[in-house]
């Protein structure tokens, strides 16, 4: 026979769809392509131009009407010089995130004085932030993304934090498994705590020798404990599992 | 051999993919579900509540920091009493419409005066226009529809004109193919004068009885000309592709 798709040709034991599917499913795929194009466009007419696009740094002077401005305001006095503002607008703040809506609409002193402080930040996370809310869009690195994961969790944006969660469960490995746990734990990033969770059970007679275990048993046991209870339930799945497939 | 999608057995005629295209395709499948899934939270999350949202309905008193609105001016004087302005943000307007922002980056009467005059419009399509604005969406009817697919092609809002579009083509028959052809041609409506040109050109032998010729004729006979020259390139290829496939 000879495969529709592919055009080779085939032995009955290799064979995957009748014709009548293989027809269903291309139209679907054709549907879906035109669904994620549509999508694509609705994103780009959705998306902002932030107030640092570079349609507007070329023109550095020209209005974009912003009525607010963030500043960073790392604690340790590190920086050197006062603090550069970030501009923004209150419509696109508090469309994004309940918590500047909660501040901007009830008249609260950041409301008032068009300033709002953001303590123990960086002015190029801070930056990222607001242009993430225009954009729905970050470059990422490990550090900003940790940045960022902190700055989504305090302000409540839901969409940024799945997106600094995604960014690493993609760089997930034994190596950092340990440490990713931790951080997610400190954030409630549930998809990257599942994701650490089933790196780290899966080589569970490494688990003992790291550096960071024995920390966290001296810092925070309760999270080592949580360890040892997902590898149990696992153990017990996989056997549960097993059981069943020789039963049928 | 049985189809591994349907589980239905079939003959080797009606035989369609092979099992690793199958397989293939099927992660093909996985894969852009998922883009659709990731596309729809991006437009959830750069959507705006606009002011006329009923979570800003339900307080209308809540600020949303508007700075400037729209007020619909019929010409003809009909309306009683005062227009009732649209209240709406500069920064979306300015970054949905390069005819907007102009408008109102350059000092313009409306960008001082804070308030822009929509002449030819009703409120509700002045609303509706404004609400796309800040959603991405409309709830159409013909009527809304043509007073959109104009006010989106006075202001250059491309997605609006798109949007409306494509609804006209989801409504086309031979019924209103004439008049669709017409206001396609109007208001340069590429993707709906060809649709509509489609189903003309299918139904040529009807095209001379129909009160809308005779009209047009009269009044705009180069739409007539472009008619008959689209029938002609048609048959034209028509003619070749037979030719092509008689040879080969």
């Amino acid at each position: 026979m000879k495969c529709l798709s592919c055009q080779a040709s085939y032995e009955s034991r290799d064979s995957g769809t009748c014709k009548e599917c293989y027809e269903e499913a291309n139209e679907t795929e054709e549907d879906r392509k035109r669904e994620i194009e549509d999508l694509k466009a609705k994103v780009a007419f959705l998306r902002f131009w932030s107030p640092f696009d570079p349609q507007h740094l070329s023109r550095p002077n020209g209005p974009c009407f912003t009525d607010v401005v963030l500043v960073a305001s790392s604690d340790d006095g590190s920086s050197s010089g006062p603090p550069v503002p970030v501009p923004a607008h209150k419509a696109v703040l508090i469309s994004r995130s309940p918590v500047f809506k909660a501040m901007l609409e009830n008249e609260m002193e950041e409301s008032r004085s068009g300033t709002i402080k953001i303590g123990d930040v960086s002015y190029d996370a801070l930056r990222t932030f607001v242009n993430y809310m225009y954009t729905a869009e970050a470059c990422l690195d490990e550090q900003m993304a940790y940045d960022l994961l902190v700055l989504a969790e305090k302000y409540q944006v839901k969409h940024l934090k799945a997106y600094c969660e995604k960014f690493f469960v993609s760089k997930l490995n034994w190596e950092n498994s340990m440490l990713s746990y931790a951080i997610a734990h400190q954030h409630n990033a549930k998809l990257m705590l599942d994701a650490a969770l089933s790196v780290i059970t899966d080589n569970m007679d490494k688990l003992t020798k790291r550096e960071e275990y024995a920390e966290l048993v001296e810092k925070d046991p309760r999270l080592i404990v949580e360890i040892y209870e997902a590898y149990l339930s696992k153990q017990v799945n996989t056997a549960a599992h097993k059981d069943s497939s020789m039963k049928s």
